[in-house]
């Protein structure tokens, strides 16, 4: 059910058998696959997910390809609470291993907020990521753009972009090395560095080289009309055609709650097994935070990894679903 | 395009960048992520995918759940072929590996059947298994029953099969053994041993202990209607009621064509690293035929995965999509 000021108190003393911090596909799915398990589960997401902002996901298997994310994640959402998942809309601060469980401090509402904790055996993190993005005076000019022609993700959309006039909009110079994959769909590429980072010889000499062209001063804004972006004003004036535009600014990882367990990490992202387990027996991360390809089929899959390690792990503790203890005050 | 007796010269001295051998939930998947690569593939299929007998998809993020999976495979073939994907109904046979290509020959129709070859740099092996059923002399029987709420799937469907009466159709003793785990959604179920197995002391003293009965007689027909099995009659008569049943016969693996390669395997299952690819550099391996497990958004994750690195194998050697050579003669 969706928890609510008004039935809270229900869940104060109980035990899940898993938490799942952040409500996007992965979280979603891990939700579905968990309830199928008939294992006890809450989804924990403080909106917006990642694919949330996807206007059209073309490349999900069984979606028509012009299938919006946020439809993706009402569909997934209803079927997570028809089969009788918990979900609450709320901002997780703090987890504390108990030991046998997790204790999970949320915030709940932004106005008025309060703290609730929650328990569980087992901690599946699916809270992703989030693109930064060209951080103008007026964002609502960006956010007219980014997720329709104006794209963060190669994978997902260097086939919409083939053979357009791209502008790519980089925040360092290893971040704009994008610019060579983008080649492979298109010669036409505009590199703007809005003035964040320096050009080094190599590199110029590499994108001259390609026959992109560079342009170093900050933007003013973009251009376009119905959420099709057709180009980019600089500070000085200048109009800049283009056709589509890709963000590559590195992205914001959603995981402070996560800090002080010392996760395995390569870079940002955590390190999962197989089943996506970090290296702490109980937490299990999906999606974008764990290492691998960030893709919304992917994501799905890690989902329904996880949930199935946590039954078996579960089935080797107790003989049969709902023959585990649920009351806090059991322990 | 659809590939038919008229338009297949068109491809006898064409190098597609992939062949992908089935035409299931990961091929599909692998096919829609090659073309949005602007590769080129041909995705082989002789019909039927595993999925293509679930009646309904019950956890799969995105579709509702009753979705049957003939559905799912609609409309990723649709999704494969508006992204200009080849696509042929054809049995592969054998396959040789050339160097920098495989020469594929398949066998297309079943009636005034003809040999043909199709080249590709890389394979992607995605024609999976399919389980084992019953062996009746009435086979129509079975079919009347499995894919509806006679289960081939414990992950899939133990929700399904949650607190009814279950019988289980095993084929051997560790097939049997499934019935511990079923333990877990149900505490009434009967093991079919359909004479095929004798079982052991210890199998049958752990039986009992749950509280699981044997039958050890052959099976005559399951009985029902309207495509739900509410009964088995044996041989000798008895009917036996029940409410459904697992199957768990194992599984004929569809991989002949791959045997000479003597890739790396774990029991039937093919050994692939974390982007699906096989101890073969350029064949990779998804879905049910893998090491993991059979489920479908893993067979769909599978297919973006394989498709990614083989695109990225592609583009260390490429400047650019379409810049490969793509005409037999010019190898």
């Amino acid at each position: 059910m969706k928890l609510t000021k008004q039935n809270l108190s229900e869940r104060i003393d109980y035990i899940y058998d898993a938490i799942v911090v952040g409500g996007g596909v992965g979280g979603l799915s891990a939700g579905i696959y968990l309830q199928r398990y008939l294992l006890s589960s809450l989804i924990i997401d403080k909106g917006k997910a990642r694919s949330f902002w996807m206007q059209e996901l073309h490349n999900y298997l069984g979606l028509p390809p012009d299938t919006p994310g946020r439809s993706l994640l009402r569909q997934g959402k209803e079927h997570y609470l028809t089969l009788g998942g918990d979900m609450l809309d709320a901002f997780v601060e703090e987890i504390v291993d108990e030991g046998e469980t997790f204790a999970v401090k949320v915030k709940i509402d932004r106005q008025d907020s309060f703290h609730q904790t929650f328990h569980a055996r087992y901690l599946i993190a699916a809270s992703g990521i989030i693109d930064y993005l060209p951080n103008l005076d007026n964002m609502r000019n960006v956010f007219d753009y980014a997720g329709y022609n104006l794209h963060v993700c190669l994978i997902c959309d260097g086939y919409e972009m083939a053979e357009k006039k791209v502008g790519v909009f980089a925040s360092t110079a290893s971040k704009a090395e994008v610019v060579f994959s983008l080649g492979w769909f298109t010669p036409h590429i505009t590199l703007f560095t809005q003035g964040m980072f320096e050009v080094g010889d190599e590199l110029r000499q590499k994108l001259q080289e390609n026959g992109y062209q560079i342009i170093e001063t900050s933007i003013q804004q973009f251009l376009g009309e119905d959420h099709q972006m057709n180009g980019v004003e600089l500070e000085d004036g200048t109009v800049i055609a283009l056709e589509a535009g890709l963000i590559s600014m590195g992205s914001k990882y959603h995981a402070d709650y996560l800090e002080k367990f010392d996760l395995e990490k390569q870079g940002e992202n955590l390190v999962t097994d197989k089943m996506a387990r970090t290296s702490h027996p109980r937490i299990f991360a999906i999606g974008d935070l764990k290492v691998g390809l960030n893709q919304v089929v992917v994501a799905a899959a890690d989902g329904a990894l996880a949930a199935t390690q946590i039954w078996r792990d579960l089935r080797r503790s107790r003989p049969m679903a709902g023959s585990g203890s649920k009351i806090l005050s059991d322990r």
